[in-house]
């Protein structure tokens, strides 16, 4: 048990009682409709958050790279959708994976790469289970919903070798939504999106199980999920001050913060450096072109409460700058040096991966009682 | 000896030959006008690296964390100076450490900041040396040149205990320089500012020894260094695009650069999806405000030679976005699955601070020689 006081600073502080709640709602959405929740695992990178998380009964997980696949099959995951297209080099990599027993699944979104999948699945002899990437919302990845015979001649590449599992998608353009109707909107688009190429592929004669769709906020606001076999999600894990801002969940929801401790307070300049730069905030700056702008996060006191309009305005690599926002009448706060505030980042899956571990953190007792590692790397 | 084509991607590369050419040029305008240079090694988090640029004759070093403090000095560096304002919940270990036999030196900015560090310092009964920030540019932490009863506070409040080693500055404004002009501007105002305020404390009657100042920038564009002992710059060891758009160095001297993988190309939307993303480039945006704006970084092929007007222009947690520049004229490369490129970025710093590793790049074989490891946290 470290009394918050004695730690380090800056460090990752995580509310578990937080996470808990969070994924409790997560599952209500979806598991509660009998969807598989598919945790993304991305957001903690952390064996230990990640089992907070993932529904025991159906354990299912999304990853972002190679590593945390392998990393969270050796603790015991099996079922495991790499959900970025794979790349040649990657290739014997999956299917050592898989060759070692996981159920690894893969996500293509071109011909050539069917073609390349394929003939590594004949190699390896291993018909590996691959869905097809849809861009339901012209954000990133993937074949339009409506070009079908580009659907078909992945299709017919894939099955040279692999097995053609079915389709996945993930409207990004989420992120930039405004209003619950938009969210809703997205949540549709998503799920006609997957839905139509899906039955593209049945039509055509393919006997897939697999309809993934999900990011965190189409997943909390999706009407219904009727078609889809899975949803992805991750940032709901922590959820964030982007998610906040777009109405996804409450700033009391956010369950990691930066702890930093107070290096001056300059009131001739109207600002408080503090030990918590861009090295453990992060330079993501994902709500400048929300309607508020929390900077590089928004600063509480030591308990967790918001201070009023006050943020970390710049940053540099090991020094942050608290200033009031710029149109605020609050003061800045009564802090002295050595004073520790809490912030809240703007997204949790970039600030998370400026930390080594976390320090789980008991709110009743004001101590980190447990470390848990998080990885790096791919 | 890895080949180039089966390291796996991203992977941050290093260009050893670079980097002691940049090493050169940094001493060749600090240490040959006999001035001691204090390579911070918050760049690149790397013995290996480290130890292509310190200076055998004279090591010294900067550190923006006690981490680098302690790993530096236990691979054999002892001159260290922690050049961030300390928080007192960080005091006891730098003692742990000058203790063990470093000669860690100090910074504070306030009076409050003083009285820690010299009870402190009574406490262990070491009077460490402690320099003085000074605010030479307005730009963050640190006191005016011209407020001498503010340095003359903190240097008593020091002396009841620890030793006023002098005093420091970092001209951070000069990363927004737009000319050779402004950057020589910069350099006199840290220069200036040093000298001034070191004066106030000699006239006060203290034997100070140094006199502190420095940026990469700065340190380039000095016209001379009269008054001052040290200069502290660590950009120069990889350089970078911020760097190259102030016109501080070429693209050609830029020695890191994210090894990627083509996903898939497409026309359509005119852009190619690449397998590195912020978690490999960081969410650095440096180049923004510069009249280039490089995106997520500029895109070279695999030998490294920059593709025209190829940028990331957006970035996902691991995918990025390469697209032409808006107004060029020039067509999308002929790049297929699984073709390698290579980023340079716009921070080396925040760039670096993603990986966990150096790949050493041997230019001539096309072929990793070396894995260094560089380290996080603080």
């Amino acid at each position: 048990m470290t009394p918050l006081a004695t730690l380090q600073t800056p460090a990752l502080l995580l509310d578990v009682q937080r996470v808990e709640r969070n994924a409790a709602r997560m599952r209500a959405a979806v598991t509660d409709r009998g969807v598989l929740l598919r945790t993304h695992v991305k957001t903690s990178k952390s064996i230990d958050v990640a089992r907070l998380v993932i529904d025991p009964e159906r354990p299912a997980i999304t990853v972002s790279t190679l590593r945390e696949a392998e990393i969270f099959f050796d603790h015991g995951m099996h079922d495991i959708f790499y959900a970025v297209g794979i790349t040649p080099n990657k290739l014997d990599r999956a299917f050592d994976l898989r060759a070692r027993g996981a159920a690894l699944m893969l996500v293509v979104d071109t011909v050539d790469a069917a073609h390349a999948v394929a003939s590594a699945a004949r190699r390896h002899g291993d018909a590996v289970p691959v869905t097809i990437e849809i861009d339901s919302d012209g954000h990133r990845a993937g074949v339009r919903p409506d070009q079908k015979d580009v659907l078909l001649a992945i299709a017919a590449a894939l099955v040279e070798g692999a097995r053609v599992a079915g389709v996945m998608t993930h409207a990004g353009g989420s992120y930039n939504a405004r209003s619950d109707d938009e969210l809703r909107h997205y949540a549709r688009l998503e799920r006609e999106g997957a839905i139509t190429a899906a039955n593209h592929l049945r039509q055509a004669g393919y006997d897939i199980d697999t309809v993934s769709i999900g990011s965190t906020p189409t997943a909390l606001f999706a009407e219904h999920f009727k078609g889809i076999t899975e949803v992805r999600a991750g940032v709901f894990t922590f959820f964030d001050l982007v998610m906040a801002g777009i109405g996804v969940c409450g700033i009391d929801e956010i369950a990691i913060s930066v702890l930093s401790s107070v290096i001056a307070v300059q009131p001739d300049k109207g600002q408080i450096v503090i030990d918590a730069g861009w090295m453990a905030l992060s330079r993501d700056r994902g709500t400048a072109a929300q309607p508020v702008d929390q900077g590089y996060g928004l600063v509480c006191d030591a308990d967790g409460v918001p201070i009023p309009d006050l943020i970390v305005a710049a940053a540099n690599q090991e020094h942050g700058l608290v200033r009031v926002r710029d149109d605020s009448p609050c003061p800045l706060p009564d802090l002295k040096i050595g004073d520790l505030i809490r912030i809240l980042p703007n997204h949790a899956c970039a600030t998370g991966a400026q930390h080594d571990a976390y320090q789980v953190f008991d709110v009743e007792c004001r101590a980190a009682t447990a470390v848990w590692p998080r990885f790096h790397g791919w």
